[in-house]
């Protein structure tokens, strides 16, 4: 239908004309408008306490301890049942988050402003890998490593980039596909190209320099740095695009461990979703599928922007780390995406493939169509709280999510 | 003949095995022994002034100013001609420089130990792109860059790693050959990790913050600093080859601008040497053909450890910058370069290859059977003093070097 074809084309234009700049790093309370105090904002679509997973609510009674509304863990379980807490959607906050994807009053989160249109988002600091809060960590080790992102790590980095004109994020990834990064597990090309825009600031704000080493080492050793980054410009990228009649372009793809939810531009902020699948991987020493919780995490939003699994031909290496296949096959991944999209990202392009822009805009008609489900490249999450990751690999969105978009669609359009 | 056969194996059994760290940046004249007074080390074979290039004679003369010996470019050629300095090659004294690659007194030079065999190589700070001494740049901007290396940026890095156990270079280039580097003229990634490594001990060491910021920058904002590094590599692991009674692998090839010269472990440190060839590449905007100088510098000791135009597949983006063909043809000058070297790098693996190991250890007898010269991916110079960097491209090793270096070994196993 030419009024399909037309929002769509609008839909793409306003995704690749956007201009996503990295400006600051704030607590949340004071950038998050409408956060309640003992609001907790998760990953995924809505969900309550009963029907989350171990993860999530593991790092729900973690982060409750965090902002000192609980005084163990124990207690912090015991208020999540009672209702003491006010779960929402990151999205629903012009934010996201990875895996279990905590955002809370006094976490500081990052911001991207996507300049062409004015609009912000946000994500908390990368916590590095292992056990860490967004897969489900929760002990004293990660809560204090928290307690430094908010009292160190993101007061420099928004001193850092206050004083800076940003760090425009558009070329920086650009450049990252050129080094084998597809931006969602692999970043160390992204995560040092960051470093190196914005250590020179980092000095220039520092008083103490032991912090000031400390702060550098935690970014140049954590090759995950930028994904949150990434998270935040894909978020900053696809807001714009949540409200054109008619389009049928995929505007967030997300899973809070239970549910995989979509929302496609022509049907705003419905969340369309099915049960999360279990990623394919492989797994670090000692652990199995049989630990394994479903698929978690906003971070699917750079898929949504044709990073990730859409760009593996990118990445090669990444394919034997998410278990993918080899390396010299990538390519075909990429390939398959450009089957599900409308256009291909002439700023973001692959060396490999002789310059081919990233497949950029899913199109939920030809999912249908092809039976071909975006792939997304993810980390996988003990079931159990307090865990951690223990694998990466490859997980398809459901295609129910997209019949269910596209009958929403058609009845918009009354066409069913 | 099994005399070479076997000494071609201990020789890429010496390559494989070392391991070679970043230890320190110090004045060359604390370092190089026997570095006199007046004494200019330049790249390449042994070369008289009258025989030198436009570049490399403008880089000695700017040199001179800087070590204060002459008061300006006009006195410094005039006491060249006069014979006041004394020329020798960097590889005369465990160095090398790029370009015309000059070494003298007092620059900082940088100091990788091969910590297999304790041996040590030298080399100086990269100075960035465009009119630079290493492309014969020789003006008070360039001048005043030399000084600030000297006085700020080497003392800062040879204490930070004076206070770290140095910095093992074999995983970071390992690391970087997933990120799209050959480490000739792609070292965006290595230079980017070598920044996330120093960064943090940068900080422990700094007194001035602004300092330590410009040396962020200036490092962060160099994409060809890990240039020197690798090359201060290839000759730490190659010296310990230089020795090897019948072995026909290649130890160093190397160009002053007017001849290119190679040594071959067999004939320990005699150069063989051929007439120097234009590169053909691309040039920048205003610049041909017709303001190149040919071919200069110790660079290609990259080449000889299977980095450069061997590990082009490893970089599909640098294809183009040097005007090597479709980025989707890498992989055909890796290919070609295995057929006139003994060995692969089992540590140094290309991905899109599915981890084949770069090509090592160049034997002149495939050479000069396959009549298959060896790819190097260089920068080019202006031919004329002063003038600095107008492209780069790709030159072949002349084949006359091979069929020399292969008499005299024959004369020396007495097979002629």
């Amino acid at each position: 239908m030419e009024v399909i074809e037309r929002a769509n084309q609008e839909a793409l234009r306003r995704m690749l004309t956007a201009d996503p700049v990295l400006i600051d790093v704030l607590p949340a309370r004071d950038v998050l408008t409408d956060l309640g105090e003992r609001t907790i904002l998760h990953a995924g679509p809505p969900i309550d306490w009963p029907r989350m997973c171990g993860p999530m609510q593991g790092a729900i009674a973690g982060i409750a301890v965090f902002e000192g509304w609980a005084r163990d863990l124990k207690e912090a379980e015991a208020l999540a049942v009672e209702g003491a807490f006010d779960f929402r959607p990151n999205h629903d906050f012009d934010a996201v988050g990875p895996m279990t994807g905590m955002t809370t009053r006094s976490q500081p989160v990052m911001i991207v402003e996507n300049r062409t249109t004015g609009n912000r988002s946000y994500c908390t600091i990368n916590e590095g890998l292992g056990k860490v809060m967004r897969f489900g960590g929760n002990d004293a080790e990660v809560l204090n490593r928290l307690r430094w992102l908010r009292d160190v790590l993101g007061p420099a980095m928004g001193a850092a980039l206050r004083q800076s004109e940003g760090i425009p994020l558009k070329a920086l990834v650009a450049r990252g596909l050129t080094m084998g990064d597809e931006m969602h597990q692999r970043n160390v090309a992204c995560s040092g190209l960051l470093l190196r825009a914005l250590s020179p600031e980092l000095a220039r704000v520092a008083t103490d320099m032991e912090a000031l080493a400390k702060s550098l080492a935690f970014i140049g050793g954590n090759d995950q740095f930028f994904l949150n980054i990434a998270m935040a410009m894909g978020k900053a990228i696809m807001d714009p695009v949540r409200d054109i009649e008619g389009s049928t372009i995929v505007t967030a793809m997300s899973r809070n461990g239970t549910d995989f939810g979509i929302r496609v531009s022509g049907t705003g902020d419905t969340w369309y979703t099915a049960p999360v699948e279990m990623p394919e991987g492989l797994y670090f020493p000692g652990f199995g599928p049989e630990h394994a919780n479903p698929d978690m995490g906003d971070s699917t939003i750079v898929e949504t922007i044709g990073l990730g699994g859409f760009a593996m031909a990118a990445a090669p290496a990444v394919a034997g780390f998410v278990g993918a296949g080899a390396a010299s096959d990538a390519a075909l991944f990429t390939r398959d995406m450009g089957e599900i999209t409308v256009g291909e990202n002439p700023e973001w392009t692959i060396p490999s493939l002789d310059y081919q822009g990233v497949p950029t805009g899913i199109d939920i008609r030809l999912v249908v169509e092809s039976n071909i489900a975006p792939t997304i490249n993810t980390g996988i999450a003990h079931k159990e709280p307090g865990r951690g990751q223990v694998g990466a690999g490859v997980v398809k969105a459901p295609l129910a999510c997209f019949e269910a978009a596209l009958s929403g669609i058609a009845e918009r359009l009354n066409v069913e």
